[in-house]
């Protein structure tokens, strides 16, 4: 077992405080050789296609014993929880402990980097850290079981159950698309549904929670920036929006005698996207669907699905209200009238203020410029920091802003920032634990 | 055999010209006999859903039998052409022909007046007629088979067998939704698809045509008018129109990197209405298709159809010219594409002048007060008046607005000052064309 010194970091353009990151410690990670296991990994558990570690298949379960090998070297202890979320742990002088996360799971035919440059970048982290000797607080690595819900459509499982917010009723219900049940498939890996909960043990000294990702959005690429901190993940409003109107002949029907639903949601459209935009948010019109939906009729029935998101409950509030009450001056104004139904929602999880200002150091540390944003999708990050756990995420950029997809793709040479990084941050977040202590 | 006489006639209230409608005849049609025979082929051929008579099927040759025997009192000759329009023909002094139209068949659970009520009132005038004596000129009463199309998707069958427009090639590939081909149920009546344009020797001597139909639209109930001179029926230009943006996730992608195609679709939608509105034409998006469709995804993909009319084909060509310069217009705003598909088009019928304005006087006569208005649907007088044979339509209040349904209906009123102003545009067609001899 050999360690990255700080030699092999020499690669990476340090180009701040370099004497303070050479007085802290001898040692260093090789992000180099987290490319190297990314690209091993990828070979092992992908195909033409892409990533193909689908969670509780037994492509996902041979990921995870590669992933054992390689820990096997490492002076720390393997358990798997109730929820089958398998952790690493490497004993610090406290029991307080630094968590670090990600997921070896992938969708079908998905990216390289998604979850699991989360799992290997905490890798080579817990090597430097375990070659610099005991460290003074306990460091876990976990790698959460089915975060992307691929299989049984609901996301998030492992890291749900860990915090206790998994809906268990929901859970016995979920099938795949051959008709195998979610506690069937939990079963053939040892896992008992009715059990998943009892997780939450492992939130016992959990202090705080680092996890790396790719943004799987453009904003880093558009300001060509290698890194940015997360400062939470949006809360969601999901609705589906109805107009009612009436069917009527094209061709014999006036226009001013038409109940056009079709034309009222048209029209309410863009005012729905300025109102995103005005308050710093967004929003997507996903589906439009007509009834009865022939070239002879005008719109009877159009339902839209609409889907808001911000960071901030507030704003996400007003948005929402705002949207609702431009939907019925639309209907009244078109002579229809408009049903709300809720689809889901989710509150905004924010990060926390003082690992956001430690991450932004990191970030500043490594590249010279840093910068904040807010993340749309979900991660296990904000389960985690539901559960009251101070979490941050960085998020590295990403090519084409395309992830969940074999085209998904990072610069090396930003993978390479990310991991060095990612350790900045480790080492501060460590540091910070200890002050606290 | 009765036949109305002035006295009959004394009960639709005849304000104007009354002494001119005593002079020139000492018959007159009864409206009420009309009505009656209406109410007889509906508990015939109907249920408790509608009509019932779908050409082509045992109730509709019910109903053609029940014509027959209703015909076989007049002294008139019957024919069955070889696309199977039943003609009666009542021999003039000459063999120039004036044609009363319409069509027995429905569609399912169809209204009690469309296209009969043209056949029964026909019925009436042709016992005035007779009775008067050998009329001038031949007059011919003609049931168009399969005005409706209700089973084999193509609507005009008979009417453009005779005008020679039928597309045989398309009509050997339909079929019903049992998978009975359309050669194969015409062969049931003895009809042989491939001679099915030898019904184009009907339009010898034909000299002009006349049709009396509800309006099918609101034009004359928002007007509180009886009785309605057609102009002509619509030119039809339908397109599908599709976006084509790029699929983003919706909580990952800011709204300024979007190439959203629904929203592209969306905006545009209020122009195209603006644009048939300033050309007093109509316009119906009547179908919105989104790719992929779902909540957590811009739209990448976006098709409408757009069904646009107007009786001036050069209006018509200027609205088709100007949606296709917003559509591209929207979409470079949008920053996404636009491709055009036309689906069908027809050109607009423009009914005879000469016989418009006889329409409007025999309505004049009858009712006081007269309008004169497109028909946005196709008609068998369409195909007749692409055969070069002058026609005009006569359409009658709808109430609702709403037909292809049971509860379609005209106030009985209307119906018998139908019946009434019809027989005088037809009285006053002959006399147009015997002067014309």
């Amino acid at each position: 077992m050999e360690f990255g010194t700080v030699d092999a970091i020499q690669r990476i353009p340090y180009h701040f405080d370099k004497s303070l990151t050479r007085r802290m410690s001898m040692y260093a990670p090789d992000p180099a050789r987290t490319i190297a296991e990314l690209k091993e990994l990828r070979a092992l558990t992908g195909n033409a296609d892409g990533a193909q570690r689908v969670a509780f298949t037994d492509t996902w379960a041979m990921a995870r014993n590669w992933l054992r090998a390689k820990m096997a070297e490492l002076p720390v202890t393997e358990h798997t929880d109730e929820a089958g979320n398998l952790w690493f742990t490497l004993p610090g002088v406290s029991g307080k402990s630094l968590l670090i996360g990600g997921h070896l799971d992938s969708v079908p035919n998905g990216g390289w980097l998604d979850g699991c440059l989360n799992i290997l970048a905490g890798v080579e982290i817990l090597r430097r850290i375990s070659a610099e000797g005991v460290p003074p607080v306990t460091v876990r690595l976990v790698d959460w079981a089915d975060e992307e819900g691929a299989r049984f459509g609901k996301s998030l499982f492992g890291s749900s159950a860990f915090s206790g917010n998994l809906d268990l009723d929901e859970a016995r219900s979920l099938t795949d698309q051959d008709g195998i049940s979610l506690p069937d498939a939990l079963a053939g890996f040892g896992i008992d549904l009715e059990n998943v909960k009892q997780a939450g043990a492992q939130r016992k000294d959990a202090a705080a929670y680092l996890e790396l990702h790719i943004e799987q959005g453009p904003v880093l690429l558009d300001m060509d920036l290698p890194l940015g901190v997360v400062l939470g993940t949006c809360g969601v409003e999901r609705h589906a929006v109805t107009f009612h109107g009436q069917a009527a002949h094209s061709g014999s029907t006036p226009m001013n005698r038409r109940k056009d639903a079709f034309l009222a949601a048209a029209r309410m459209a863009p005012e729905i996207y300025e109102i995103a935009a005005r308050h710093g948010g967004v929003c997507t019109i996903g589906s439009c669907v007509t009834r009865p939906g022939i070239v002879t009729s005008v719109v009877e029935e159009c339902r839209i699905t609409l889907d808001q998101r911000h960071l901030d409950a507030a704003a996400l509030a007003v948005m929402l209200e705002e949207a609702r009450l431009a939907s019925a001056r639309f209907a009244r104004d078109g002579n229809v009238t408009v049903t709300w139904d809720r689809i889901w929602q989710i509150e905004p999880v924010p990060f926390h203020p003082e690992l956001i200002e430690l991450c932004d150091a990191a970030i500043l540390e490594t590249c010279g410029v840093s910068h904040r944003l807010p993340s749309g999708p979900l991660h296990d990050a904000a389960e985690v920091s539901r559960a009251g756990i101070p979490t941050v995420m960085m998020f590295v950029q990403s090519l084409h802003g395309i992830s969940h997809n074999k085209i998904e793709d990072t610069r090396e040479e930003h993978l390479e920032q990310a991991v060095v990084a990612f350790d900045r941050l480790a080492r501060r977040t460590m540091a910070w634990l200890a002050t606290a202590e």
